[in-house]
Formats: C-alpha cells, sequence, structure tokens
C-alpha cells in the first residue's frame, strides 16, 4: 500500500481515536452494570489478489452483560480494485487504485428494551475522494421517545453543516435499510449519506460530528433502558426482530455482499450478525 | 391459470402424495419420541403481478421434539415471467407462460447428533419441459456412516436410471451447496439435478425415485440418533453451524433469492430457515 498523504492519515487517525473513545464509554457502561467485560482488539492484515500487502484493519469485539455482542471495527485498506470492481466504482473506471479508511460498528443487546445500532464513516479515495457514512437504530421494543431523541440528535448534527443534510439523509436511510420482501422497515432509520466530495475540511468535519453525535445520543439511550425488567415474551420477540436484522445483512447489505464475495475479513465483517436469532 | 395438462396433474399429484408419506413418516418419529406434534397446513394463494389468480400451494410446518423445525411445501403455480425473468428462463425467451409444481422440504432437529437436512423436487414447464431437485445432508456434527448411508441410498436411485447420474448430481451439488467467503461445504453434499428434460415418463421416474429414497434414508438416520445424549457444547456447535446454513440460504440459494425477490409466499421461503442459531 502506498504511503498515507495528509487527508487519508487524519481521517484515520480520526476514526482510530473515535474507536478508542466509543469502546470507553461502552466498557464503562458495563462497568456501571457490575460487568468487567473489556474490548478484545484482533488486527488482520489484507492482501491484494496478486498478494500484494494492502493495508488491515483492527476487529475489536466485546461480549458483555449489557452489550451481548458488540463489534467496532477499523480498517485502512488500499490497492488495486478487481477490473469489475473498478467500473462500479467513481473514479476507479481509469485507474482502479483505491485507499479506504473507516469506522464500523454493530451492537446487539442483551436487554430487549435497548435497541440494537449501527454507525458506519468512512473516506474513501480512487482518482476522486469522498466521505461516506450512517447511523441507524433497530429496537426490538421501539419506544418513540429513543427514536425522537436518535433522531434528534442526528439533526442537529447535520444542520451544523448544511440545512438539506438532515431531509435527504434521513430519508436515504429510510430507503435503504428496507426489506422488500417483508414490506417493512429494519429499524427506526437514522441518517445514511455517501459521494460527499469536493470539500474535505467540511464534509471530514461533518463526518467527525456524526461520530460524535452518536458518541453522545447512544450511550444516553442504553443507560435509561439497560435496567428495565423483560419477560420471556419480549426475548421471544428479540430473537425474531435479529432475524430480520439477518435477512437484511445477507440479502440487501451493500457493504456486506461487497466485502464477502471480494474476499474481505469475514470475522470484521460478519460481526454485525447477531449472537442468537430466531425464525419461527 | 390454466388447467393442467395430463403431465402436470401427474406431478402434481405425485409431488403431494409424496408430502403427505413424508408427513405422516415425520409424525410417526414424533410418536415414538413420545410427542403428540403434529403437522400443520396452512394453504396459499399466488396471484401474477396483474392480479390474475397464479396457482398457489399448501406450508406444512411441524415443531416437534424431534424435528424442532420441520417444513414441507407443496405449490403448484403458474402465469407469465415478468419480462426480466423470461430472459433467464429456459423456454421463455418468446413465451412467458410458466407452470410450476413441486415439493421442498427442509428439517430442522433438536439433537445436534441428527442431520438437518433439504429435499426438494420440482416439474417446470415453458415452452420447455423438464424436472430439477436434489437432497442434501446437514449433520453439525458429522458421522461417515450418515454421511456413506445417504449418499448410497441416493447413488442406488441414480444407478437406476443412468450410470452417469450419481457422479454427475453429486459433483453437482458439491458445486452448489458450497460457501465461497468461508470456503467450505455447507453440509457433506448429496445430489442436485436440473434441466431433465426430452424424456418425461423416464425423467419423472427418476425424480420418483429421489423422493422414495429420501423417504427410506433420511427416517433410518434420524431413528437411529436421535435418542444420542448431547451436551450444550454440542448445542452450541449445533447453533453455528445453524449460522452456516442461514448465510448459505441468504446469500447464495437460488430458490430463495428468486423467491424472495419476485414476491412469492414468505413464509414458505422462508421456512427453511432454522428456529434459532448463532453468530459468535
Amino acid at each position: 500500500m502506498t504511503p498515507l498523504d495528509n487527508q487519508q492519515q487524519e481521517a484515520r487517525d480520526w476514526f482510530e481515536a473515535l474507536r478508542t473513545r466509543i469502546c470507553d464509554e461502552f466498557e464503562a457502561i458495563e462497568r456501571e452494570a457490575g460487568s468487567d467485560a473489556k474490548f478484545e482488539f484482533i488486527p488482520w492484515e489484507r492482501t491484494d489478489e496478486d498478494g500484494t500487502p494492502g493495508g488491515g484493519g483492527v476487529r475489536g469485539q466485546m461480549i458483555g452483560t449489557v452489550f451481548e455482542k458488540v463489534g467496532v471495527n477499523v480498517s485502512t485498506v488500499g490497492g488495486s480494485f478487481s477490473e469489475e470492481f473498478a467500473r462500479q466504482i467513481p473514479g476507479a473506471e481509469e485507474d482502479p487504485s483505491f485507499f479506504a479508511t473507516g469506522i464500523s460498528l454493530v451492537a446487539h443487546m442483551a436487554n430487549p428494551h435497548v435497541p440494537a445500532v449501527h454507525m458506519n464513516t468512512r473516506f474513501l479515495t480512487t482518482t476522486r475522494r469522498w466521505f461516506g457514512g450512517g447511523a441507524d437504530l433497530n429496537p426490538a421494543i421501539p419506544y418513540q421517545e429513543d427514536t425522537d431523541a436518535f433522531h434528534a440528535r442526528l439533526r442537529a448534527a447535520c444542520a451544523a453543516h448544511d440545512p438539506t443534510f438532515y431531509p435527504r439523509f434521513s430519508k436515504w436511510a429510510e430507503e435503504y435499510f428496507w426489506l422488500p420482501h417483508r414490506k417493512r422497515a429494519r429499524g427506526v432509520g437514522g441518517i445514511f449519506y455517501d459521494r460527499l466530495e469536493g470539500h474535505f475540511e467540511e464534509h471530514f468535519a461533518f463526518t467527525r460530528d456524526v461520530g460524535e453525535a452518536f458518541l453522545d445520543i447512544y450511550p444516553k439511550i442504553v443507560r435509561a433502558r439497560m435496567d428495565m425488567p423483560f419477560t420471556d415474551a419480549d426475548i421471544e420477540t428479540l430473537l425474531q426482530f435479529r432475524g430480520r436484522y439477518v435477512e437484511f445483512n445477507l440479502l440487501y447489505d451493500r457493504g456486506t455482499l461487497f466485502g464477502l464475495k471480494t474476499g474481505g475479513n469475514i470475522d470484521a465483517i460478519l460481526m454485525s450478525l447477531p449472537p442468537l436469532a430466531k425464525w419461527s
């Protein structure tokens, strides 16, 4: 992999620092629940199809009492897209070189009243360079106040940058996190964005604010719900709900399919799958 | 749907009679285990995209003590393929009319020593007409003697019809039931065949023999293993193994993807998913 330029290095440093802050916060929540669960961090390396080293990442996973299973991955990879993929990626049609750095997080929670969550932000460069990402909330048992709080915090992060961001990106999330075969959404939405290009400083600042918004609001929602009592019927609801989450990720999620079908790190890609799921 | 011709009616009658015999046998196994579990049969109807009635089927499901979850579906459908699909289906390029009748079975077993199984046979007609199907064994804890017995019985069914069938169809199963992202097979194989056309009587006889072979061998394997003691670790192995089964069906299985993306009966299609699965 070629040495990182300043923008790539800055983005990578931010994603890795955010990872550390998020993991610290999640471990703090575990301690508040009387658990000493910690993240385990497992580095992995990537090679191009021809065997050239192509970067890698660190897969972080914690099995806790509040967080039944949570994965927080960072990766910084680069190399050359295969011809087939180069045609599908903006700016790679002529020159298949690419670089990507990002953070990706999925949390499946033990208490059915605490929503699962997904957050992912990334910086890509080909002959073009852009940011993308998003976050969405996935409650098995939805509470309107959690949905409202999650959206309000993302709306605020968006509003500080561009008045069109929240309306566009929350609609994009609605369309993206949709299970056509069940004609229903996978959760209660959030934001999804991609191809933010042309203004590195501004779009990097926005991407940082998405991370900050997530780190601000999600732990609040977890702490407010994690001690709620639940029943066997609630667990049943949770396990069935997770079945829909599995269906989305394996049938429709572009990141999952792209990763699996191009020889990505399986464990890192599939960390998004729940610890236990049910189909009746 | 247009009235069935003799071949279509004969095939449908056979698939439905086989369904009944299989369900009776599986219920008998439940009784031997002291359970009074029975199949529940739920009819469903299909309509073409324009609302025209297009046949339907009966979804059979039993939640038992030996059979943790087993689905045995029959369906007989007909109508007009969408333009996009017509291009992909032999004989439908000029005339998009189609008819299909078949049986489809997936059993997920409570005891980790008893293998899960899949069996499916079908008769399709467009301007051409052909049989297809297969069966494969999916043990979380494999026993060579079960694998050998399953294959031997299918080999015998094949050998009665064509010496090339077993070598070709068992290799086809190896290739089909493969998880590229994990570089491993989903189970221990069986047979897979498609596009057997041009000799209705002979191919129908072979398809019947595949059904007979399944009904002969699988209950024997179940009865030999269903009382084996198992540990928590065996259950863990079973649940992780089922995760791979979910991955195969949602990522790669053509029938599942075809059904889901063309508005088939979701419950009938997804009956193949296990009652409970785990990703560590």
